[in-house]
């Protein structure tokens, strides 16, 4: 770090994310990618045509793409926000609430949250999870402060019921509860129905997981008009023309197609259920997951180890070195002959162990 | 605005992007766009194939991209910085060094310095241009602050040689000169040739302009190590995944290509030498730019009017409010046919208004 730089930044410890190897090819379980391409209409709407127009700037309003993801959640354009990868969301939250009266979120859960408390100097409490990993409702309850819960949460998978969300949030009037649904597609229920009758809530959605556009880097939200307002205003005081021309067209493609993307999480849940099974066949622990991925430990080998092992065998899961979850690793759910490659692996590791 | 937002944001104006209109087609020369498409290295690379790769993320790292950049450049990569456009790059330098001693910059020059200061409650200094809307240097020197200067500076489209920009960075040791070089290729001196001298400066660039990639969002930045790795900081620890997989791919294949482009800088200098004199023909007082654009003014035609009776006329300009350049607008570089409208639509309303 330079000599120049404003000493409030002086401990803030970056996000780090899933590794991203370029050095040869994996089967890549680690960063909860979907295993199946966009759909043949993102294929064909991204066409040369479309690339030789890049000189001009994209639509900083995004009109389109918010008319058609409006569309496809039966609700209002100014109910809805959109933004550089969901991340970008979350960013723009914890700079507008973060601060007022501090923060609460789960320990355990998305390690970004940790990162923004860091970055805007917040008071936040890392509430623990149940001894089964498991968040205690009554924690972000009548809280005064602005409340973050990934549901289903990360990395363990486990959702919450829509009546739980929203006692939540109808117990904090006063600030606002973002519900980050990253994985909320893969089998848990959406607070999208909320967003009409509270004016304190925000979820929180991406085309990264469920819409299989993790390349193109798109986030969206849903909320009250108000808080839209809000979060455009940072948007435009920072980055207007933070989504591109590509990714603009990729994700109105993507979403007058969705049928094909339910169909791939109905197939994505069905290989988890296998999976899930198989695991649990080789003695692993897995926790009961409404996403994209298992959460799963062994008690006779060593989380690390294992993860380790599986990449020296060109498998890619992701291991988090954090105290309390290091005996876990968190494997995305790819195709089914993924997941058989995955189940053999492991198998083999087993067998070399004994 | 919600009444949940920190009241710090309460008084924030965001900033007002040119208007990208979706009503009919203009002749557009009101963002400084380039005319030019991108060149066929870049058509070619984003391919059908790599949209099909969309469902992964993007390398966070941008090696690739990185490489080309410092190659283009004869740079170490660890002197390059990657943004989702330029403005990103700007974000993240105000955060990292605004507030440390508060921070100068031109009054009149692009217009989201204010909005960045506003941002983060930042002390700053908008110093005054001299009356023919030139930087006085000595207002730069020995500051004490963070300093950010446009070179060329817009909307003026003056420059500064390389000279007086490396006497203000010589002058300021204590702290970060940022030289925001967006449209250099358009004929001023670059600051690139001083990164390795000192230890406090930031040349910062943009795709945008002279690379015809407005719509794909990619911005690069030029320093020492110490401050590449400042500005990774805030980039990890806000949205490591900011550039996505098309746009990387696009800008590496654009940098890879680089005469197409260095050529039609050459171009836009012809054209601007064109309209200039036939600008100054119909009595136009116009500065002397080294930029893609000309700010104008005509002794006998309010600028607002002027812009609104092009615009009737299917030919948008960028018209400020602000009381010290109301009179002025800044006009685009396009194609010479486009501009040969531009000339043509000004002499028909010029006619009418006798």
């Amino acid at each position: 770090m330079s000599r120049f730089r404003d000493n409030k930044f002086s401990s803030l410890k970056e996000y780090v994310p899933g590794e991203q190897p370029q050095d040869k090819k994996y089967v890549k379980l680690n960063t909860n990618e979907s295993p199946f391409p966009p759909s043949p209409s993102v294929i064909e709407a991204v066409s040369s045509e479309e690339v030789s127009k890049l000189n001009l700037y994209s639509d900083p309003e995004c009109k389109v793409l918010k008319k058609a993801v409006a569309e496809r959640y039966e609700l209002n354009t100014e109910n809805v926000f959109l933004s550089n990868g969901s991340d970008e969301i979350l960013n723009f939250a914890f700079m507008l609430y973060g601060n007022v009266n501090g923060t609460v979120f789960p320990d355990i859960s998305y390690g970004f949250y940790k990162v923004f408390g860091d970055l805007y100097n917040i008071r936040y409490d890392a509430v623990p999870l149940t001894e089964s990993f498991e968040i205690n409702p009554d924690d972000y309850k009548n809280t005064g402060k602005f409340v973050v819960i990934a549901n289903p949460n990360a990395p363990t998978g486990i959702a919450l019921t829509l009546d739980v969300i929203e006692d939540i949030v109808r117990s904090n009037p006063d600030n606002v509860v973002l519900i980050d649904e990253a994985y909320v597609d893969f089998g848990a229920e959406s607070a999208i129905s909320l967003i009409d009758k509270y004016s304190n809530l925000i979820v929180c959605r991406t085309y990264s997981k469920s819409r299989s556009l993790a390349g193109a880097r798109l986030g969206f939200a849903f909320a009250a008009k108000e808080l839209i307002a809000d979060l455009e205003l940072i948007r435009n005081s920072t980055n207007p023309y933070n989504i591109n021309r590509l990714t603009q067209i990729a994700g109105t493609a993507a979403i007058m197609q969705d049928e094909y993307y339910m169909d791939a999480c109905k197939e994505i849940q069905r290989v988890r259920a296998i999976t899930d099974n198989e695991l649990k066949k080789l003695g692993f622990e897995v926790l009961k997951s409404k996403a994209n991925f298992l959460f799963a430990k062994h008690k006779d080998i060593d989380g690390g180890e294992l993860y380790l092992k599986l990449k020296e065998n060109g498998v890619l899961v992701r291991h988090f070195t954090n105290e309390r979850i290091c005996q876990y690793n968190r494997i995305t759910i790819g195709t089914e002959e993924q997941m058989t490659i995955l189940i053999d692996t492991i198998k083999k590791i087993m067998e070399e162990e004994k």
